[in-house]
C-alpha cells in the first residue's frame, strides 16, 4: 500500500447529517452512534455544532454530547464553533478540535449568518487565534466553492484567496463545500489543481453534497488531481431529496466503497458502518439514500431469509422480532 | 463544440427500466413515452425486447408498441432479440435495427439464458447474420464485463476475445455493461484503455447500473478513457433499490446533467426528459431514484408555490388538481 493510495474520511453526518433531520435524536443514542463509528474504524468525526437551539434544535445537546463522549486514542472528535461563546462551550466540554466555517460568496453569506465576507474573516480570525492559544486544532469550512444559489458561478481565484486566509489564521486544514451540490468533475479537477499551485494537497479536503448525483464523480476527480481527504456522511444521513434546499450529503458508505474497490486504503469496515447506518435509520424512522448501504441491506436480509430457510434463525429476523 | 465533447445517450428505460418494473405499463403510454423521449433530443431509444411473454410480461406487447411506434427522422429505434424468431418478429413490425446479447462469464450465460459463452456466440452469430443480410443495424450487449455475480472478477482478455468476435459477425458498437454494478472507475478505465488499444472508440459504449452509486464516476473514467457513448434509462427507472438483485440503471437526467456541467453537448433537454420522467413516475406510482429528477421537481414545487402565492395557479397544482 503506497502512502498516496491512503485515504482520510472525515465524517460529518452526525452533525451535518443530523441538523437537517425533522427528528431529534436522543443524545444516548448520538453517544452510542459516535462509538459505533469509531467501531467502524472513522478517525475523525464531527460531533455537533455550538450553534443556538434557536437555530439548530437537533443540536441543542452540543454540551452534553461533547462532554460524555468516549475519548478514544487516535479518535479525533471535533465541533463547529460560529463565535467566541460558541469556542468557550466547546472548550469547557473538553474536545481539542474545533471547526470553524464561511462563505466564498457575499450574498450566501448574507443569508447564511447576516455578516458580509471581510465581516465573516474578522470572526473566523478571533475564533482561531482564541482556539489555537488554548491549544486547540482548527479545521475550516468554505462553502459554496463550487456554486452558489445566489451569484451561480463562483470565481476560483476569490476561493484561492480565502484558503490563504484561513491558513494564514493557523488552520490545519480547508475543507472546500459544494454546499449545493452542483459541482462538476471538470471544474473540481480545474479548481484544485489551480489550487495545489500554491497549497499543499494535506490542507485541503472536499466537502461534496450528492444533491445531483455527481458527488462520487468529483471524489474522483478530486482524487485523479491529489486530494486525499474527503467529507462524507454515514447513511448519506441529512439529504432529504423531496425537501427543496436539501443537503444530500455524500453517503460514507459509496465513498469507502469505491475508494477500497480502487485499492486506496481508509481503514474503514464497512460492515460496522452499516451497523451505524442501520442503528441510525430504525431510529429517524426513514430509509437513507446511500445505494451501498442499501445493497448491503438487501444482500443482509437475502442471507437472513436463506438462514431461515435453512431452520435457523438470523440476527435480522430476532432484531426486527420475526419468528421462525 | 469540438467533435470530442459530442456524447451520445443510448436510452434503455423502455427496455432495461420497464422490464424490472413491478407494474405493466399499458401500450399506450409506452408509445406516449419513446414520443416525449423523442421529444427531449434522445436519438437512439431501445423500446422492448422480444423476448417470450412468460419471461418478460412487462414487455409482451413488444410486436404492437414497435409496429405504432412513430417514426422520425433521425431518431433510431431498437429492441433486444434472444434468437432467431425474436428478429423475424422484430423484422415484421417495421424495426431497422436490433440488439443482440450475451454474457462475458460461463455462469451467468448458463443462470441466464441456459447457454454455455460458446453456445450463446453461435446464436448470436446466427441473428446477427440474418438481421445484417436482411439490411438492419445490429448492436451488441456484452453482460457482467466488470463483475459476475458467481464468478467475481473478471478477465478483461476474456472481453476483448467478446468484443473482436461480436465485431467480426457485423455488430456496429458493443455495450460494455456492468451489470450488477460492481464495477470502480479505476477498473473502468484499465479495461477501456486496454480495449483503445485494440478497438476504435466509437464502436464501444459503456452501460453502467448504479446499484453502489458508482455509475457516474464510472462514466467519468470511461470519457476520459476515450468512450462516447453512454446507455442509461429516464428517471433512472427500473432500479428498484429495496429489491434483491435490483439493476439500478444510471438515470439519464443524472448522465446529461453531468456531461452538460462538464460543457459536453449531448443534444438532450433536461426539462423535456423530466417531463418525461414525471409521466412514468404518474403511471407506476413510486418515487424514481434520479437526483437531478428529484432536484428538479422539488424545484418546480418551489416555483409552483411562489406562483400560487402571487395569485396564479400553476400547471403542477392544476396537474394534481390542486385548488387556490
Amino acid at each position: 500500500m503506497s502512502l498516496d493510495n491512503r485515504i482520510q474520511v472525515y465524517e460529518v453526518g452526525l452533525r451535518d447529517g443530523l441538523q437537517n433531520e425533522a427528528a431529534f435524536v436522543p443524545t444516548d443514542d448520538k453517544l452510542k452512534l459516535a462509538g459505533m463509528l469509531a467501531d467502524a474504524g472513522l478517525r475523525r468525526i464531527e460531533l455537533t455544532s455550538f450553534v443556538s437551539p434557536r437555530w439548530i434544535p437537533q443540536l441543542a445537546d452540543h454540551a452534553e454530547l461533547t462532554r460524555r463522549v468516549e475519548k478514544r486514542p487516535g479518535v479525533s472528535f471535533s465541533a463547529l464553533v460560529p463565535n467566541l461563546q460558541g469556542l468557550e462551550s466547546a472548550k469547557a466540554s473538553g474536545l481539542e478540535e474545533v471547526a470553524v466555517f464561511m462563505s466564498v460568496t457575499e450574498s450566501h453569506s448574507k443569508k447564511n449568518i447576516n455578516k458580509t465576507v471581510a465581516q465573516a474573516l474578522e470572526v473566523l480570525a478571533e475564533v482561531s487565534h482564541a482556539a489555537i492559544a488554548s491549544g486547540l486544532r482548527v479545521r475550516g469550512y468554505l462553502s459554496t466553492v463550487f456554486g452558489c444559489p445566489y451569484e451561480g458561478k463562483v470565481d476560483p481565484e476569490k476561493v484561492i484567496e480565502l484558503v490563504h486566509a484561513l491558513l494564514a489564521m493557523g488552520v490545519y486544514e480547508v475543507s472546500l463545500g459544494d454546499t449545493i451540490g452542483v459541482a462538476n468533475p471538470r471544474q473540481v479537477g480545474s479548481v484544485v489543481r489551480r489550487l495545489l499551485t500554491e497549497v499543499p494537497a494535506e490542507k485541503l479536503a472536499l466537502h461534496m453534497h450528492d444533491t445531483r448525483g455527481t458527488a462520487l464523480a468529483n471524489v474522483l476527480a478530486g482524487l485523479d488531481a491529489g486530494i486525499r481527504t474527503f467529507d462524507s456522511a454515514f447513511g448519506g444521513l441529512g439529504g432529504c431529496p423531496y425537501a427543496p434546499g436539501a443537503s444530500g450529503n455524500l453517503a460514507t458508505e459509496d465513498l469507502v466503497y469505491m475508494l477500497r474497490e480502487m485499492d486506496c486504503e481508509t481503514g474503514i469496515d464497512l460492515e460496522r458502518l452499516v451497523d451505524a447506518s442501520m442503528h441510525i435509520t430504525s431510529l429517524i424512522g426513514r430509509t437513507l439514500p446511500s445505494k451501498v448501504l442499501q445493497a448491503e441491506i438487501a444482500q443482509r436480509q437475502k442471507r437472513e431469509k436463506a438462514e431461515e430457510k435453512r431452520g435457523r434463525q438470523g440476527p435480522l429476523a430476532a432484531a426486527s422480532g420475526g419468528q421462525r
